[in-house]
């Protein structure tokens, strides 16, 4: 599981936040400026067998995140959508939540079309960190 | 605010769930069957002002009420959407979360055309709620 070996440090990621319970990265596949994810650290398939108390820490870290997202991104707004199955259009299967700055006259995407630059995801998600530290 | 007046119980609903933080309830505009929300029961109006506490109650109420959803309507999967702001797609300005059944070959879709048969949601809640009221 990909998740897993980035929660490992196995493979690199984007890093926005670390806590005990979750942790917070850019998607490498954007489908807009600021679109990170925030994932359990044990691995669940998804929600229909997750820990709630693991769910209610995502849902708790959201919170700050969202408002740094939106004024770091000057978004309109804000999409939380958290997949299940394929059906509902899930493609890593670990649970986890996408927050997803909104734009005015943008239709909505879940899941970005190709990869981000890999330097500017750095650099955002530096920035993303800093401002969250001093609110969380 | 049609979401303050359900909660204060001057508005009917078709309840679901209700406990000390949260209220759960049919969307009236289904965009699938069993198409319910999760609101916190005092008013933010989204995400951004909301206390991270009642965040995390609705989050933990979510994971039970996912399990029965899927098999009450035998859904291949659910999304879990959040929408803040008008820019993504938010019509009730009181934050809530929809818990959507998603069913292959059909398109996700967040907000229902047409309000639902009354007598079809009224069972369709009462079903649920006992269902959910075994795992709770």
């Amino acid at each position: 599981c990909i998740f897993c070996q980035i929660v490992a440090g196995k493979t690199p990621c984007f890093k926005i936040h670390e806590d005990e319970h979750t942790l917070t990265f850019l998607d490498l596949f954007p489908a807009a400026p600021g679109h990170s994810l925030i994932i359990t650290k044990p691995h669940w398939d998804d929600i229909f067998s997750a820990e709630p108390d693991y769910i209610a820490a995502v849902a708790k870290n959201s919170v700050p995140l969202a408002g740094v997202l939106q004024s770091y991104t000057n978004a309109d707004g804000l999409g939380v959508h958290q997949l299940n199955k394929p059906a509902a259009g899930q493609t890593v299967f670990h649970y986890h939540m996408h927050m997803i700055p909104a734009f005015e006259g943008r239709a909505l995407q879940l899941h970005g079309r190709s990869q981000g630059n890999v330097e500017e995801l750095a650099a955002e998600a530096e920035e993303i960190a800093a401002l969250l530290a001093k609110v969380i």
